[in-house]
């Protein structure tokens, strides 16, 4: 830990191959996801997500999920991951070989957005976590981790409070704990990119009683709050976000989410202030660069953007990476 | 003050019809420049940086300052402010009739980065304190500020340490107290976007314990790093903020200097967490429309560019402004 109470090292789940590409209204080739990745993996990031296993016909850029996992390079020290909102999907992902040995719960403390992104009700979810579980360990997994979408509003219901999210992550943990499981991570995400930097401090704080080893966040920059909001969780501890290369995403069935914080932003924002990621900032901007080459969008990322017209990756040549002061 | 040490309160300086204006190529007719200064007039901001006092064969599109401030809207509460880097352009800003009472004094704690910008050294813009106070006083203005430029770090000389500004204030000050005057404030500049959260609260923490009533900030967001940088400064209480409607600016002097940390995107920041600014945000976006429009240039703002494709203002319908949690 750094004087100030800052994590002295970061952890980045780079989510632009999944999230990234969904957004996108073309479909973009299986070759030109394998090569972002591939980047990404030299930019020294060592979890990538890189699809996700949901229904073909509502997000046709997924249904090439397979071939991509097939496709995947062989790195040991590289965890890919999957996304998946159900057990069709869960056993799809498996079938792919694409999952390790850990297992997701997905839920929000939003009814709407639950409903409207994975189609069950708050109290489904919750009643299907015994067998959920059930199910990981019948395929050698152990549950690790719970997703909370829409963490902290959504389109729908609008600003969730802290107390909320609390109260529905007790709950997951009351029923992990009936079926013999403890959750290792809650990852919170701002879907919607309505986060502030009191409400991401609050609702960190409020979960941190729960005892949950890890809480990490899934941030989006729609109303550009982002680098604001991984400063705030630095200062809660937080050392694990979820970003994307370049910037790209959002999320398909939320009207106006756009802009998932970029990598480059939150590992610049920690090289800035000293704080360790393992990532190259340079390979990792070359990764943005063929992103926004391979999939035609010009990527929101500050310091990709920054990167691209002055060709620098740090303002001052005397220093590769880190902060002082 | 807010439950968590926020300023309940913060109050917005606008330059970007000096410092946004100065870095375009082209140059703004005077009835635009007005038109954008009576658009942030409507949205509630109460101070504006309208011009600079600089040299026109330098900053061409600063030939007009004298029709400038004859126009400017005669309203009562609204402060007009203007730069001046020597005394000729201070007598200059003078004879216009724009100064009110509050004079200001400029440094920074980089030489390379004075002279390049002011043609001073250091110990010159020291030993100048006593006749700028002289200067004043004559024209029945008292000293109010200090403004620090490349405080964080410039081009030339590279990152600038928080014991570093400190002794140039102290020094100031200390010149100030030998002339009978008192320095109401000090407003660190970071000119070329260099700064990080951890910088900002450094250095910041190392100017409280100087005794200086108020202590501002004047962002850039180069890097990205902009939002964070605001929130690390209100974590430190500052409450007064330089910024620049739509984003618009930069420092014609320094390369790599773009983009003032938009307007926008402080006051959303700031009603986001329920801190209030007196600014009508639709209203700012409206004035941040208008400067796109006649300047011609694309602004990076975040929440002007969220408003211009979303239509909203703020996330959630229901909220108009002020955060809770």
């Amino acid at each position: 830990m750094l004087t100030d109470g800052l994590p002295s090292q970061v952890t980045i789940r780079e989510v632009g191959p999944r999230e990234g590409v969904q957004i996108l209204q073309t479909i973009i080739p299986t070759e030109s996801k394998l090569k972002i990745i591939q980047a990404l993996v030299r930019s020294g990031i060592k979890e990538i997500e890189v699809a996700s296993f949901v229904r073909p016909d509502r997000v046709p850029t997924m249904a090439d999920v397979d071939a991509l996992v097939a496709g995947l390079p062989r790195h040991s020290d590289v965890d890919f991951t999957a996304l998946y909102l159900n057990q069709k999907g869960f056993l799809r992902a498996e079938g792919s070989g694409v999952l390790k040995n850990r297992g997701w719960l997905y839920t929000s403390p939003s009814e709407s957005f639950l409903k409207a992104n994975s189609n069950v009700s708050l109290n489904d979810s919750l009643a299907a976590v015994s067998s959920w579980i059930e199910l990981f360990n019948q395929h050698g997994k152990v549950l690790h981790g719970l997703m909370v979408s829409a963490a902290f509003g959504c389109g729908y219901e609008g600003r969730i409070e802290s107390a909320q999210v609390e109260l529905v992550v007790r709950r997951f943990i009351d029923e992990c704990r009936k079926a013999g499981a403890d959750l290792e991570e809650v990852c919170l995400a701002d879907t919607i990119g309505v986060a502030n930097p009191r409400s991401v401090r609050a609702t960190v704080r409020a979960l941190r009683q729960l005892g949950v080893p890890t809480i990490s966040l899934h941030l989006h920059n729609t109303w550009g709050l982002a680098a604001a909001n991984v400063y705030a969780g630095l200062l809660e501890g937080v050392s694990l976000f979820e970003s994307s290369v370049g910037g790209m995403g959002g999320c398909p069935f939320t009207p106006g989410a756009s802009g998932n914080v970029a990598t480059e932003d939150v590992v610049y924002l920690c090289h800035s202030m000293g704080i360790t990621t393992g990532i190259d900032l340079k390979n990792l901007c070359e990764a943005a660069e063929l992103a926004e080459s391979l999939t035609g969008s010009i990527l929101p990322s500050e310091v990709y953007q920054a990167w691209k017209h002055s060709g620098r990756i740090v303002p001052f040549p005397v220093e590769k990476s880190g902060g002082r002061d």
